[in-house]
């Protein structure tokens, strides 16, 4: 635990320090790179500065959001004794605990700067998307706190698989809606073309993204995959550093589970500053499901952040933003593509990943709640299942590593999951190597098209 | 926030200091006052002995059950300058926020010493009862750790209400079964006579105790009720004053919510103690549910602690073990009795109570929400609402007083029932005199029969 003072008063931005700075986006009208007024449409002026910033490693925290974090932050650096003894390994197991913020997750670091930043701006309203729902319950408790009105478009098939979090979100007065709906022309198209549609987040960010350009005084937010909310996030791997330190060790594993990507750079860039700029040798282990793998599998190339191409082109691993991933239940993960800082990362061989099936992840957080006592989100379940894959090669080999993972969030909320798992009615939903090569060259003939 | 250097190394046994010692529990067959080894049958020796200890204020806490406090304590003490502002009130209002606990409430600070307890007594089973599943889940927990098996009745309203806390139960590998069930004879007594009752957390004390007294080297555990409970929650009153004073400010008024009475008395009765001893004149509200007013309507006498009579006879205020209390979604605080420690200080006019209709509880949990971002457990409603009464009531005399009250646990596994309240679809259930009178009759009758 580090007191409220250490709570960072800077966040950092690994774009300044990239050994190869990312692709640009692209204007999709005019394919030129995207400006800062390009994204003044979409985002808050000081949003879409962050998201271009290529030169700044350090970027102040506004005190309004500090005084807000301070309500939560710093959040426990947990040694995970009860998981290191139940898997036999001399691996020093450590988490960073974003379960304990009051929505549940990590969401919130990113969620209190975004609204801020638009009331700041004079914004009134702002949409978003959301697929579990724990970035909507972040962004709809942080519209409260600055007083904005929030419209949220939550994917179809995780409004019915968690009903609770739509009413969390609408607890803190925010409208929900299932996506996708017929209350945007994005939704329309993708309903008459697929009637069944269950949603996905990219459907989802086209309805959110069109709302905010047709209601005047509205923006857009997002809850990861762009740099500027990676930037949010990494509080926790600035406060991870500081506790590692108390705790006299230095990670030789850092894990996250990877959606979009923000948990994972909000952990492991911090630490990569190091490896980047003082020789430090720590791996990064990014945890996606196998049932969506753009990181294992995808490839890497221009593709939309949406269904509907409403927003710029982003060079990233992709599997195209027409893919329609299986209704896993670690609905933040069932994203198309990879930030594109992330992304250039993974090319230039500074971080790694791996692909987890539905059953390994469930099966590792099981194991997680029975020796720590925290019943992790479906989503940090992946996390959890790649670390233990490393601790186990720690048995092997006998090497006492030191491996830090994100447990992004609580899963009390995913219950139902939890269920289904103890009742062994879950599956695995791995895709076929002609699935992702038929999905990527739909995509290159959309975009040369 | 306080450093784990700081978690309590003792726990605070108020039974001790009290001006007029509570009257004794007596043994149901000899009607004479029970000593330890009639409590041997139930509960762990060193529980026994904690329950009945009136000389020594303060008790150690067990090095192991201190480390795992310090995975989740101390929890914090918070300001809650959203909701001041959203009353418009001169009073200060902290809360102590136990919702940060992995299992999300306070019940975990006794589940963890009386399971270490037992398994430091050789006891490999242990049986309890839940209403909300919050206490089931704790003890669930602490049996997982402390290498025990865990069988919970559940109280059927709140299994079929919350299916969430079962699968949080089972998740910890407990065994969870709706109460009134055919397993005891207790049970089977009770559907023969009302083949649809409901449950109630007494009919679920009686099958639990049943279990334990049926089966080889097997205790009964208690979420709440008896001074051991209560005595293991003072870490949050303890923790609570030495926050307090870190924030230059001490209570006026403290609150909490009030089922048989281990929040309340963990949070309260450490500050108590300087009322006692020391000349201040803080005041203690119990907030209990309208529909269940044992400490505001109900009487005190003689009374069992569970449906059947298998526990001893309790000297409390209480509605009658036969009381069968309404549906409300508060399902911790659907108890007929308080606990003989506060029913001895409500007698001797050291605490107060006040009972909040279930409506008025979630407008209190839906304002909190909205501007403290956290989403209170339906219980813990009641102490808000009681602690919104006491804050307008500063805004009609101008007094700054500084209110203080327990957050016992988060909502979010309850928010079908914030479904219903924003839904317009809550009802109150207070009850009329002529119940609780007759309930009384009948009690005194059974006993004297």
């Amino acid at each position: 635990m580090l007191p409220e003072s250490e709570i960072p008063t800077q966040w950092y931005n690994i774009q300044a320090d990239m050994p190869n700075k990312p692709v640009p986006m692209l204007n999709p009208k005019t394919k030129e790179p995207v400006t800062p007024e390009d994204l003044y449409m979409l985002f808050s002026c000081e949003a879409s500065e962050q998201e271009l910033n290529m030169t700044d490693s350090w970027i102040d925290i506004p005190e309004p959001v500090r005084e807000m974090y301070a309500n939560y932050r710093c959040t426990p650096l947990v040694r995970a004794y009860g998981l290191e003894e139940a898997l036999g390994t001399p691996a020093h197991i450590y988490f960073k605990n974003e379960s304990v913020s009051p929505i549940g997750s990590h969401k919130l670091n990113s969620a209190l700067p975004q609204a801020y930043y638009c009331k700041q701006e004079g914004i009134t309203n702002v949409t978003t998307e959301t697929g579990a729902g724990q970035w909507g319950a972040a962004l709809s408790y942080a519209a409260k706190v600055f007083g904005l009105e929030a419209a949220v478009y939550q994917v179809k098939v995780s409004y019915e698989q968690k009903p609770y979090r739509r009413s969390i979100m609408q607890t803190f007065g925010a409208q929900v809606t299932p996506s996708p709906s017929m209350s945007t022309r994005a939704g329309k198209d993708i309903l008459t073309l697929y009637p069944n549609h269950q949603g996905s987040l990219g459907t989802a960010i086209s309805e959110a993204v069109e709302l905010a350009m047709m209601t005047p005084n509205c923006k857009y937010t997002l809850g990861s995959v762009l740099s500027h909310v990676t930037l949010h996030q990494t509080v926790i791997g600035l406060e991870a550093e500081k506790q590692m330190e108390l705790a006299g060790e230095y990670p030789d594993v850092v894990v996250a589970c990877f959606g979009g990507g923000s948990n994972f750079g909000g952990l492991a860039f911090p630490f990569m500053r190091h490896n980047i700029k003082d020789g430090k040798t720590t791996r990064f282990v990014a945890a996606e499901p196998a049932s969506c793998p753009k990181l294992t599998r995808g490839e890497f190339c221009y593709d939309y952040g949406d269904e509907s191409g409403y927003t710029p082109l982003i060079p990233m691993f992709t599997l195209g933003h027409n893919f329609r991933p299986a209704n896993i239940h670690a609905g933040g993960l069932r994203y198309h593509g990879a930030g594109l800082v992330a992304s250039q990362l993974l090319k230039d061989g500074l971080m790694e990943a791996v692909d987890i099936e539905q059953i390994e992840s469930f099966e590792a957080g099981t194991l997680f709640a029975a020796s720590e006592g925290i019943i992790p989100a479906p989503e940090s379940c992946h996390a959890i299942a790649a670390t233990i894959r490393e601790a186990k090669k720690c048995i092997e080999t006998g090497e006492q590593k030191t491996i830090l993972f994100c447990l992004s969030g609580h899963g009390l909320i995913d219950m139902a999951a939890y269920d289904q798992y103890l009742a062994g009615n879950l599956i695995n939903n791995s895709i076929s190597d002609e699935t992702i090569a038929s999905n990527i060259k739909e995509l290159k003939d959309s975009l040369n098209g």
